[in-house]
């Protein structure tokens, strides 16, 4: 029986995850069954929420276990299959474990088409990440031609979508992220038309103003945090903000605080939800052909930081923490 | 040409209200125009929301105007008219000042009838009041029968009828008050299953785990504060926060701060709402019917506290943010 190297989760992290909450370690690989097939691992998607499941603390995605294989989105290539449907050489994405070869049931893959677009777009801008964009904008924000989005994390992996989908809807499109060079290519690359650099500006609230002259009517918000206290000073009558991320406070070990948000929503009006993408399972495949009409069209361009090698990935996780990814951060291995 | 009593704005609030705030002038009484009635002031209803009036800082609603008049819901008896649709003894309900006696535009008044409910309803449960409970819950809220309703402010004017309504359509409700008497009343006079009393309660976040053991699907707010940061680590799944009020924090001087919310909403797929009555005008005739009909069969119950005297609406307005009104607060002249 051969074996394959594995990253397993070793402790829970207490504050930022740090290299040593992982461990890596060899293991079996067991004989292939009927509806299995055999994976080789080509690249694995690290994002903001796995952090969530390496805690215990109670939530509806199950934590990892501990001394167990992390998880997360990965394409592989099928190197043997026992079930009729899917053929060596073939790719496959789905939620798989962090080792380099895996024997794993066939429901839950998604054969992708290396031909269609490159194998990791199938990770990010046709994938998890694409589709939290789309459906989280579109499903929660509701946006009207003409209105003000404002989106955090802006040069991020979701935030990057989320922005050039708005200006395909119309909308006056602001960004924020934390380096002038992330600012510099939210505009230039993806067509925002402003953007706000959160570590070099002192008053956020007045840049925001600024840059959003008729106020905020969507707020994406992938970060929470101080940046997001800043934004309630702006927001419109029924405005909707989205919440899918707040990676400024997940490393933190007590509940932080922040503005109070209730009397600004009283005052206008106005929304907050916080979602997963699962909650719109059933406008999963509407949205990634959506998706791929766009990218097909040239309306959607994606950014990827791709990091090389499997004994990476676990800095390359840590890396999302430091602001460090432009766009989707993936391993390839 | 008489005169009228009447009172004024004098200063902007700084923190908590206070009746040096208000000022008591006598001002002229105008001819009377076609399209006008002469009213006589019956009762005045004091609100919370007020104090959001009294200050200056930008929102939907107008400030009140330095050295003019404050108006709120009030009801009145025509004692002229120059309207062929009032008649002299017509009762009547509209926003008004707060004025003894004085001359208004009859559009925007709506007549009400003596005989099939007391007077002082028109301004709560078959006023605003009710409606803000019923449109609340209802199409923000968004309940379903067997889920957990919890209520802060209780056993306010809002929060009583919240309550009942609640039970109405098949919810275990539980509700938040300030004093063991009020926690009494929520459950003896108004059907609640359990009352929780903040003021004496050590750790908010185990009583409401305890109260709510299914834990809390929607959220009826009326304080904000840290009463709701207690609520927020027992939001289920899918729950929905209808942000009626915060006004544990309408005397703020400086933005207050909570708990962040941010990554509750995301780990829970969570939503908060604020919303003013304005917003669901279409419903408020449905609305007002169906109070009247649960009211008529006897399922709801309203409390009032009822203050006397012209010259006591100041500090009946004041007594609301010490938690001094059971139900709806209105002044009887």
């Amino acid at each position: 029986m051969s074996t394959t190297q594995t990253i397993n989760l070793k402790n829970r992290p207490k504050g930022k995850p740090e290299l040593t909450d992982f461990d890596f370690t060899n293991s079996a690989i067991p004989e292939l069954k009927d509806g299995e097939v055999l994976l080789k691992t080509k690249y694995v998607s690290v994002d903001p929420y796995l952090r969530g499941r390496m805690s215990d603390a109670p939530s509806y995605i199950p934590p990892f276990v501990l001394n167990e294989p992390v998880s997360s989105g990965v394409i592989a290539e099928v190197l043997a299959s026992k079930d009729a449907n899917f053929s060596e050489g073939d790719f496959v994405s789905g939620m798989l474990k962090w080792k380099e070869t895996q024997v794993a049931k066939t429901n839950g893959l998604i054969k992708v088409d290396s031909n269609k677009a490159p194998l990791s777009a199938y990770l990010g801008i046709l994938g998890m990440t694409g589709l939290t964009a789309y459906l989280g904008l579109t499903e929660i924000g509701r946006p009207k031609k003409g209105e003000t989005l404002l989106v955090s994390g802006a040069a991020g992996a979701v935030g990057s979508i989320v922005g050039q989908i708005g200006k395909i809807l119309g909308l006056h499109v602001v960004g924020i992220a934390g380096t002038d060079e992330k600012v510099e290519m939210l505009k230039s690359e993806f067509g925002f038309d402003e953007g706000i650099n959160y570590k070099t500006t002192k008053d956020m609230s007045e840049a925001i103003e600024k840059a959003c002259p008729h106020g905020v009517d969507v707020y994406f918000d992938n970060v929470g945090g101080e940046i997001s206290d800043a934004v309630l000073f702006n927001i419109n009558k029924f405005s909707r903000t989205i919440n899918c991320g707040a990676i400024s406070v997940y490393n933190d070990t007590t509940p932080p605080k922040s503005i109070s948000v209730q009397p600004f929503l009283v005052k206008n009006s106005s929304s907050m939800q916080g979602f997963i993408i699962g909650d719109f399972a059933d406008k999963h495949q509407e949205g990634i052909k959506q998706l791929a009409e766009w990218l097909q069209e040239g309306k959607l361009k994606y950014t990827e930081t791709i990091q090389e090698g499997f004994e990476n990935i676990p800095q390359a996780f840590l890396d999302l923490f430091e602001g460090k990814n432009k766009g989707k951060m993936v391993v390839k291995l």
